[in-house]
């Protein structure tokens, strides 16, 4: 391809409203452009990229026997009242009325359609199990869209669903994408992660998210130095505390109440106890599918909801509004506490709260505490559970080995669904004896255009991407620096026509544009490999050949050219794993 | 790909709903699933040919110098309103409010995004001309969507739109345009012609509709047996009639009124005046833009209202209502005419009618009409020109050769826009002398889906699909007879894996099925070519090749087996001109 004739408008400057990198660094390469909130045109460069990701994603999805289909955007309301979701997903479902007044939605994930789908096609086991995915445009009507490709609302998503007749067939299917995924991820040459993420209702480790590291990250990440455990921080287990449970100590000294005038915070309560927070426990109000509960941590620990929302057993978790706060302890908010506590409300406690006793913690009435607690004596707490987020302090819950945070941006997300789907739709088999059983299905999915981003969030450098071969809008960019020397353009032809021939994915920058506008767009285009000829190199019988990532320069000799490129192509692939 | 794995799910009865021949086979070969009206599911089949076809196009839109982007499915209703078409568009555009109220409509067409995409990019004469383009899933709310993929409300086009500084290189934006579209179809292996179509208010012959000839199909299209000419019926000229222009013949006797009590349409009018149809003239009253005018051709001719639309310079026109008819004639429905026609109404002639003249016409009364009419003598006629449609009787416009009349399906069209939308949205650029002037539009579009619709219309017979190498879901079905004779079940996996390593797209149908299952499955799907093994062809070292278009069936031998294939095959695709 021949920049002259190309379609990438550069940016000087980075747009007024993009915070983030890749953001900046997409719309100033000429990769995306806005069209409105959350809402892109993916440009020439731009679609180059996420077609490359796409097609990788494809070669390891065909590879793993998943079968591609194309699903509509335009989903009947009817199938989502089938399975609840209408009512409960929420205003992120972008809902529509058609010409008729029907109720439609634009899909922002495809369960529905493809138990749909599936349901009136397989009715026996011999057909089982089936994978069936598809590369889309998905639309979430974000609340606040943003971060350019990172949380846009129209998006570019591959997801796979499979549909198995067994437990065991299922948890095949469940691996088998996650090693697709991994090979996916690791041909797209980024710094990847897998890591445990919440599986909700259904249990088990069957949920991973695939995480692109990147200090930018919106996730964190919870992984050992020392053995193969990483988590979602929602999800991270937190190992069990050392020491025996000292909840029915009777040597503590009976509870009484402090006043604790004005003292809301831990922070305020603990200076003004003169205690460490680790001495107090906080008492936190939910509501979990409607109902109250309680749950108990150390104060200078943070509870996870996500694990109390599974311990009781619910999909919706809230935390209670001021107004039933008040209805439950009889007092203004920040002095709940477990003693006391309207008795309808089960009361939950962090595993750790059971070594130790004589706690400090809120008394249920207003500007007072309690102190000398005893959670066996003078409460009743339905369970003792990991109910708090892992940190950095923590022992590895899985080797005791030390465990460190990081960042990173999720691209993938593999998860047993179970019967969830199939036994509301209906969409059952009948087994080898004959015997009607809902389907066993897990989903897959890929956020292909956020990929594109996330490269760059994790490989960039002030003056613009670097992208890894694989997904590069361009592998190598030929830059002739021959302005009227005719005899270093048509070298330039020359060379730019010998690669393509090798089948590498190549653009010749032939543009009338001076030497230092060149090297800057590359730059901030971050093609992989760049190749610069000017009159002296000619002469001398040299081309620059400038690796992206490293920046290391090296000289080509233009005899015997193609086995010198070959060899630092390969080199140039080599430092990005690949 | 085995089929023992692959998702195909036949039918093997018509589906209630389809009426068209392509939307039943893709049903029963399992290409397409049906979600709601006028949306489908693509299976993995229907998917396979539906990217077969968009990869042609966008090589050919690609070696024509066009770049592919990818823009998105929701607009913003701001765009549609600077261009005026939020409010001119109707129903088929499908309106949407987001979560905060605004307006968007999801992208029956692309005309308003792209226009605004180029507006903040292009700034000078020297960055054109481009032509960018998209393959994309587009949504028009029909009324009444039917034929499965041949009028759906969901379905993938390719739209390309040029952007040029002056008329010369819009012309040859358009051409090339032109050419690429020609050699796609050519690719794709119909039979096609590109015929001329309305061009609306731009005029020129910068119109063309690209049609796969098929008995099936929708739009009439008169060509000429002798010459290259070949046109939509709504565009399609008509010669100039023979004969001088005799509209002021004063020997027509004096106009006189005869009662035709009850008789309204031409028939009955000259039924009871015992006339020919063509001694009559029928005069039809239209609006245009808002205002009234009449239209007159002969009795025995069809009025061409995309002819009358241009000729008066309008966008929009109806027939006028019986309301308007009574106020503008005086008299009830079926009495209009020429003479004595409330002034204010522009009368335009058909151009034959000046060649003839005492007509027989309404007299603007009821129960009443007149003869011995001379148009010139007795009305005032605003411009005789060519305003029916033609016939096959019609000498050809251009060589006055034979026409004929043959049914195609629209699969294509490229359009001349001019600065339509770019003088609205105010695209313009600085030319040579710094002067801002709007960019010159093209557009271009091709029915992805739809193509794979029309290859079945175009080529089918009573067992199922006959389709072109170049799209069919597999170009070659190996079928294996073996039963449980391994020895055949060896061979066929060998010959499989050697067809495939030759780079030819092959499924293996290994599943345990009957023979007359698996030939009946493979001439549903349409593969173009079958390669049938069984125990006696072992024996004698041959494997039957069958093609499925002339069902002509050979013998290829074991020995020697892939140079005689890769023969056959050849010959398979010349069969179908590739």
């Amino acid at each position: 391809m021949r920049l002259s004739k190309y379609y990438a408008p550069t940016l000087k400057e980075d747009p007024a409203d993009a915070e983030v990198v890749s953001h900046k660094l997409l719309m100033r390469a000429g990769m995306i452009r806005k069209l409105t909130s959350g809402i892109y045109n993916y440009l020439p460069l731009g679609l180059r990229s996420i077609n490359k990701v796409a097609q990788i994603v494809r070669e390891e999805m065909d590879r793993s026997g998943a079968m591609e289909v194309l699903m509509p955007m335009v989903q009947p309301a009817d199938l989502w009242r089938e399975t609840g979701r209408w009512d409960y997903y929420g205003k992120e479902l972008l809902r529509i009325n058609d010409r008729h007044g029907r109720d439609y939605c634009l899909g922002p994930t495809h369960e529905e359609v493809i138990t749909d789908l599936v349901r009136g096609e397989i009715k026996s086991y011999k057909q089982l199990p089936i994978n069936l995915y598809q590369i889309q445009t998905k639309f979430r009507d974000e609340i606040r869209p943003r971060f350019g490709l990172m949380r846009g609302r129209e998006f570019i998503m591959k997801d796979a669903y499979s549909f198995d007749k067994d437990e065991e067939g299922a948890e095949q299917s469940y691996w088998t994408m996650f090693e697709a995924y991994k090979k996916a991820f690791a041909r797209i040459g980024l710094r990847f992660k897998p890591v445990q993420a919440d599986s909700g209702a259904i249990g088990g480790d069957f949920s991973h998210e695939f995480m692109v590291l990147a200090e930018t990250g919106e996730d964190t990440i919870a992984s050992c130095k020392a053995c193969e455990f990483a988590a979602n921080l929602e999800k991270a287990k937190v190992a069990q505390p050392k020491g025996l449970c000292n909840c029915d100590d009777d040597s503590v000294p009976a509870l009484e109440e402090v006043e604790t005038p004005g003292k809301h915070t831990v922070e305020e309560v603990c200076d003004f106890l003169s205690i460490p927070a680790s001495r107090l426990i906080k008492t936190l109000l939910f509501v979990v599918d409607g109902n109250p509960v309680a749950a108990l941590v150390r104060g200078d620990r943070e509870l996870n909801d996500v694990k109390l929302r599974n311990l009781v057993g619910g999909n919706d978790i809230e935390m209670a509004d001021e107004a039933l706060v008040k209805k439950l302890t009889n007092a203004p908010v920040g002095f709940a506490g477990p003693a006391g506590l309207n008795p309808e409300v089960p009361i939950y406690a962090d595993q750790e709260l059971c070594v130790e006793t004589d706690w400090v913690a809120g008394a249920n009435k207003g500007d007072t505490h309690v102190r000398h607690l005893s959670l066996g004596r003078d409460c009743t707490i339905e369970k003792f559970a990991d109910l708090r987020v892992i940190e950095p302090t923590d022992p590895c819950p899985e080797c005791a080995g030390e465990i460190e945070f990081t960042k990173g941006i999720e691209v993938g997300h593999v998860f047993k669904l179970g019967v969830k789907y199939s036994e509301k739709m209906e969409a059952t088999f009948l087994d080898e004896n004959g015997k009607a059983k809902p389907m066993i299905m897990g989903c897959y999915g890929i956020g292909v255009s956020r990929i594109v981003a996330s490269a760059i969030e994790q490989n960039h450098d002030e003056n613009g991407c670097c992208f890894p071969p694989s997904i590069a809008p361009f592998e190598v960019c030929v830059i002739s620096l021959g302005g009227k020397d005719q005899a270093v353009t048509d070298k330039a032809e020359e060379l730019y026509s010998e690669i393509k021939d090798l089948g590498v994915d190549i653009c010749y920058d032939d543009r009338k544009e001076r030497p230092g506008v060149k090297f800057a767009e590359a730059d901030l285009i971050g093609y992989p490999m760049q190749l610069v000829l000017g009159g002296k190199g000619l002469k001398n019988g040299i081309i620059e050949a400038k690796n992206r990532k490293t920046g290391e320069k090296i000289e080509l000799p233009l005899e015997g050219f193609k086995e010198a490129f070959q060899e630092w192509r390969t080199a140039v692939w080599g430092d990005w794993g690949l």
